[in-house]
């Protein structure tokens, strides 16, 4: 088939006003063509894309339906919104989806009038859009506001905050309640269980499904569609449901649960609803991954696609795992959260919705009493590792680092103020890559460095991830403990190797120099490393040193480093307002030293996606760009 | 009557062991007696004792019932823990109740080991006491956990998110609702409404009645109970409800709803559900204030005592506000966005759950249409700002600083990356006084100042906090603008001032010295030139600067202070880790300045309660700490 007849309508949807122009008939062709296309892109860019091709007819109807872009869609969480961008012009830019300057892989509305609300961090549409509603309805100007929200990301307390506010001002938001029964991993709790008996409750569905065919035929016989609607719904709830249903407990109407793959229906329905006054919910049923058939099998795995792959065998290209390929951080932690539980039983492990993402699979079968994923809900994780670790466990709770600024205030206010054993391993720290903006890891050490009683430390490679695990761990280091690490690999295969106990607050010369030193925390001091080695042939000798601990200081091996050098590099991956150098320069201030700190690291503005090592060159702090300038300034010490 | 005969129980009640020896009949004259006793002791010493009234009956049922301090109670928020301080061995020292060195008005795991968990912030008790019981079955020790948690606390997301994962876990936790149907100013969103239809709901109210009563009769029968409980109450559930219940539609059982009042039922009760594995709920409904009439008629006034008052009349007694005495911070706010928002439509204020303890009573009176409390949920708070302000309005969010802590994701994620037109305004920012280590605004200049994008500010009195709040909400300071600012007093009586736009970033030099020169930020530049001025008797020059804005900070300005000084002091009410006086050695180091800046602020540690006066001593921030170290500076320099 050829590229033309292969998508005969969507090749000429450039705008949802192109879409409007086809026969309602036809929508499942594009319906088609648009998940061929979306399966056909991420074959060759990989991306998140089973959560968009189980929206697919719900895009199409919402396009078909509104008027976008002055009615707004709020996609929660972006990962739905790949056919969004394909029918708002961004079709044939789809390519550069997630690359380098090319468009987001979330809504950003600094890229398209139609994406109304960044959404990379999950459970904020409902709120976004009551504000977006109201302050229309301030400005006298009558819109549509539609939130889309997947079943996962309605376990978030953001969601209920939003919910429960929902009918308190007045506003018209229809909420779309995307249930595909997964998140990243399966949901956790009971709001699972609750949409399952709800979407099964034999009753309500059947007389909901008269009710709908009904409305159906009074629709087109041009009845007072939306008066009846709200008279027999009212009907429905008092007689059927009595109340039965969280949503109307709130105060919001419930429609629902209908297929969300019969585009037909979904477009009759909408257009039926959007205009009802009010605050409403559409439950929708779909399958996440729907059409890929490995997708819809495995909804875990394909959640992003794992890597290029054949569209009809959905057979990845990429080679096998090289075995002597070194581990990702995520693994060396998964690995060795299970030999520390096993050695030690007060050991336990939360997630909240990333029990792959963050590796602890194999922890939740080997110790499956002991490893909680808590759905996406942050706070709860982390005050629930608090409360873990007042009754005498050991909780190592991982978050990724941009989503542990959900838990600041648990952080503080229920981990660090009660000095509480709890362990966190923050993920995903510094610039994470394609996810972007929202996903980078660039805060934490500012944020968390403030905070009383915090260590904070970063290991340099996989033999420190382990031994500070294994440090954290021990009764006598009772206190709060981050550990953060990058996304991406270490730097050996995978070997056995023994847990070895640190010094707290204790750095590590690498490599004695003079006049410069680099002083590093984290995976930085690799390319430190590198740096020294390469300043090595022409023979300048630079000293490397790793911190490993933000917080403590090892102040001992500061005055060391300060009194015998002239110059000092600070490289970090975390923004370098607040951060690692920050705190030397206190250091450095607060012990009367002069002497000039060049601080290499995440500059003060949102940095977009890309490769990491593409974002590393644009922040300025990868192997060249740090070369460079070290060269220069060792040039300019030896010939002072 | 004297001391002895009006707390004749009481006086002998020195721990719950005590309290367990009297017969069941006169635990409603220990609850009269408590009742008194927090009355007279408020009257003296005011606190929040509002909440900890309502639950007078229900403190004595659970500590006569439980086996405390193995059993744990976690209280939520900390208010409602004054009859429990009391019971378990700190009746005499209640008089130092959130006084310096005096015991914490809140519950506190270092002060006693009744208390289990901190509970300065809402909302956490569920996601904690979860924690609690699962620990202590993984270390095979059984024990009850009840989580006590006001309705105003349960629109707050983290409680949701505890509820989600209640059934998720084995564990056996026993939630105790406590219904007194208002937070600090009355509940927003419907689940107020939803908590009113239950507590009314007849049918159910009479069924549940008989069971009780029945129950009552097997227990004494000594039948099995807890298995007969479970069976009539799914009974119950299967043929009254039919699932018809928020908490049982997330497979928590639930009882109630019951007088919370009734300290015989509820002891009977609590005896009866306590060791029904799983969890549970128990809903009891009470009077804040109960016992104290002027309490419960104005349960918002009396939140906390407004200050001493006579028992009987219920009368304050301290004089009438002085019209001539300076109108507090929040008050200056409360009629400056009222002025703004008539002058420009597009303004709207948002509250989570402080409308008076920030003073948008009146901007609710007067624009309703464009106040908003949402309830406790700084979360959506943030975010609906974020919506508002993406559909042309300009909100303005009003947070407690601490409180700011849970909407740190949202200000990044949903505010600064989409660079919107919200302002942030902090009340309490720095140290708050007695309310102590939960509350004080510590820390908000250091996690704030890491993100892009943000204008930070800090008024030093009331012309600025006006003119700053009238200069964040012109169209082309369209940008997140923060404007923090502390709890207490301004400088002038109240007076009709004209609004006065101020240059973004633009600091002020207030006096021109030599040598060495104050920077500050926000009411410690007050501070600044007291001390200016005693030294000036003494012919010392020193230079004052007020820089206004943490960030973007005043170059220009700064190289001239850095150019034209030999010493710099600076002064906030933040930590001095990673804060203001940190900007400015970011600053120094950046632009090769060799000059030593010596930072006044808070210390890195927890500070607890006392007076401000009392804490800034204690950090080394008042106005005598601070002259000591200039003069002894200034005399070394002019020797130099």
């Amino acid at each position: 088939m050829t590229e033309s007849s292969k998508y005969k309508f969507l090749n000429n949807i450039n705008s949802p006003a192109d879409l409007k122009k086809i026969d309602l008939r036809d929508l499942v062709v594009v319906c088609d063509e648009l998940r061929s296309f979306i399966i056909e892109a991420a074959s060759k860019n990989p991306g998140h894309f089973g959560a968009s091709l189980g929206v697919v007819e719900l895009t199409v109807a919402l396009h078909y339906t509104l008027n976008t872009p002055k009615d707004k869609i709020v996609w929660d969480v972006g990962h739905q919104a790949y056919g969004h961008k394909i029918l708002t012009g961004r079709r044939d830019l789809f390519n550069t989806n997630r690359k380098y300057k090319g468009i987001s892989g979330f809504p950003n509305p600094a890229e398209s009038e139609y994406d109304s609300f960044i959404a990379g961090h999950s459970s904020t549409s409902i709120s976004a859009a009551q504000g977006i509603s109201i302050a229309s309805r301030l400005i006298n100007e009558k819109i549509n506001t539609v939130a889309v929200i997947g079943d996962g990301s309605m376990t978030a307390g953001m969601a209920f905050e939003g919910l429960n506010n929902m009918s308190a001002y007045k506003n018209d938001v229809l909420i779309i309640l995307n249930d595909n029964k997964i998140a990243i991993d399966e949901n956790s709790g009971a709001l699972k269980e609750y949409f399952t008996d709800i979407a099964t409750s034999k009753t309500y569905n059947r007389v909901k499904e008269d009710v709908w065919q009904f409305l159906g035929r009074l629709n087109r016989l041009g009845a007072d569609v939306q008066g009846f609607t709200q008279r027999i719904d009212n009907a429905i709830k008092s007689i059927v449901m009595r109340n039965s249903n969280l949503f109307e407990s709130l105060n919001i109407r419930y429609f629902g649960p209908v297929d969300g793959h019969d585009v037909i229906l979904l477009t009759k329905l909408l257009d039926d609803i959007k205009d009802i006054p009010g605050p409403k919910l559409l439950h929708i049923i779909t399958t996440k991954g729907k059409g890929f058939k490995q997708a819809e099998q495995n909804q875990t795995l394909w959640h992003a696609a794992p890597g290029k792959f054949d569209i009809h065998t959905g057979k990845l290209l990429q080679e096998k795992e090289d075995v002597n390929e070194p581990q990702k951080f995520q693994d060396i932690f998964g690995d060795a959260i299970v030999k520390l539980a096993s050695e030690n039983k007060k050991i336990a492990a939360i997630t909240p919705a990333m029990l792959s993402g963050c590796s602890l699979i194999k922890m939740s079968k080997e110790f499956p009493d002991r490893c909680f994923d808590v759905g996406i809900a942050e706070q709860h994780a982390v005050t629930f590792a608090a409360g873990l670790a007042r009754n005498g466990m050991i909780p190592f709770c991982n978050l990724y680092s941009s989503f542990s600024q959900r838990a600041y205030d648990q952080i503080i206010h229920d981990v660090a103020l009660q000095n509480l054993h709890v362990v966190l391993c923050l993920d995903r720290a510094g610039l994470v890559g394609q996810d972007g903006a929202t996903h980078h890891g660039a805060f934490d050490i500012s944020f968390l460095r403030c905070i009383p009683n915090m260590v904070i430390s970063a290991p340099m490679d996989e033999f420190q991830l382990r031994n500070l695990m294994f440090t954290a761990q021990l009764e006598k280091n009772a206190f709060p403990f981050v550990i953060r690490y990058p996304r991406g690999k270490s730097t050996k295969p995978k070997s056995e190797i023994q847990f070895e106990e640190m010094e707290i607050g204790k750095g590590r010369c690498l490599i004695k120099g003079e006049n410069l030193a680099i002083v590093t925390i984290g995976t930085p001091g690799l390319t430190a490393l590198k740096i020294a080695a390469e300043l090595d042939k022409e023979n300048i000798k630079i000293s490397v040193y790793d911190m490993i601990f933000a917080k403590p200081l090892d102040e001992n091996l500061l005055h060391d480093i300060f009194s015998n050098h002239k110059y000092i590099i600070s490289i970090e991956d975390n923004s370098i307002a607040g951060g690692f150098g920050t705190s030397l320069l206190e250091f450095i201030n607060d012990n009367d030293y002069h002497i000039k700190l060049q601080r290499f690291g995440i500059p003060d503005k949102f940095i977009a996606h890309g490769t990491q090592e593409q974002l590393y060159e644009e922040c300025g702090y990868n192997f060249n760009n740090i070369l460079e300038d070290v060269k220069k300034i060792c040039y300019k010490l030896i010939n002072c």
